[in-house]
């Protein structure tokens, strides 16, 4: 293996989060990568636009975490939603909630949003990115199949564009694939550029 | 784990191709997947426009197959090609050649066809499907660092939308994420559908 730096600042990353696709691309980026988690509560506050309630709770958890930033390290937290015009799509409470929530999904066009929240030493940004993601029509045998082998419980929308359904039926992404995934490296990349240690 | 059956036909996949990327997302279909190789010359014909080149080298594959195929069983090839304007990118020859494609590719947006051939007992038949990708603008150090350490050389236009690059640098697709690592995997999953054993 090739031992070349990345061609970038000297950061050293904390990621702040229970997901192991955002772990895994966290660690596409080829920083040093330590992994914490925080817990909030993430119901979002009353009458908040849904468009800004991904920043709002990956800033929460910015804030939420006790730990302590050495001048080199950043600390980054994310939260992603699904959005099906004004309205949220959360983690299904259950399979029959999965399968109601695909079934507002398919055959038309989501906003992706993933707010990412950077911490550090002195202060902290955010920022949103947003995806629009394109599904197919869908039988309710093809929901049903999906819902009862994947399991979609943890994923807001009851979906991961990396498995089956991702494969199957994702016709179109406007934006980027890690946006959808959960975290939009290439901007966490760029604003880790515009950080001054 | 679940044993329930995807909630289409009875197909049996035979990929005829060299790549594990091609390998690791067909099984995302959740289909029985044997695996072959062909081996073609994949010079493109002389004249023929670069929209039409990935789809006629998937049929050159499906064609230079030899091996039998049952009535449940679909052989698979597909091909991809890196298309900036009217200029094809191939794979890069050698480290240079990698650095100058990244070069051209870096600040614009160019497109990623995949043609990809079905042959079954009683035919063939194929698509392509596009995507275009936009890079931003990269430094020297970025495309140095990027070459040294991936070493991509067997990659059209000497990058992978899956790796650092693809992490770093892709600020934004239109299309499908699987098409350009190398397979549109949805419309395979649809074209399947068409086809009766």
């Amino acid at each position: 293996m090739n031992t070349a730096r990345p061609p970038i600042h000297p950061w050293r990353l904390i990621l702040a989060s229970a997901s192991p696709r955002r772990r895994q691309l966290l660690q596409g980026l080829d920083l040093p990568v330590e992994i914490t988690s925080v817990e909030v509560d993430e119901t979002p506050p009353e009458g908040m636009p849904v468009q800004e309630v991904a920043e709002h709770l990956a800033r929460k958890k910015a804030l939420a975490w006790t730990g302590d930033l050495a001048s080199d390290q950043v600390l980054i937290t994310a939260d992603t939603t699904v959005v099906l015009g004004e309205v949220l799509l959360n983690k299904p409470v259950d399979e029959a909630d999965a399968r109601r929530m695909l079934g507002l999904l398919a055959g038309r066009t989501h906003h992706v949003h993933t707010g990412v929240c950077l911490r550090h030493m002195r202060g902290m940004l955010s920022f949103t990115d947003v995806a629009a993601v394109s599904f197919r029509a869908m039988t309710e045998a093809e929901i049903g199949y999906y819902v009862e082998r994947y399991r979609p419980l943890d994923k807001a929308g009851a979906y991961g564009v990396q498995d089956w359904l991702g494969h199957t039926t994702v016709e179109r992404i406007e934006g980027s694939f890690y946006t959808v995934m959960g975290l939009p490296l290439h901007r966490v990349y760029s604003a880790l550029h515009g950080l001054h240690p």
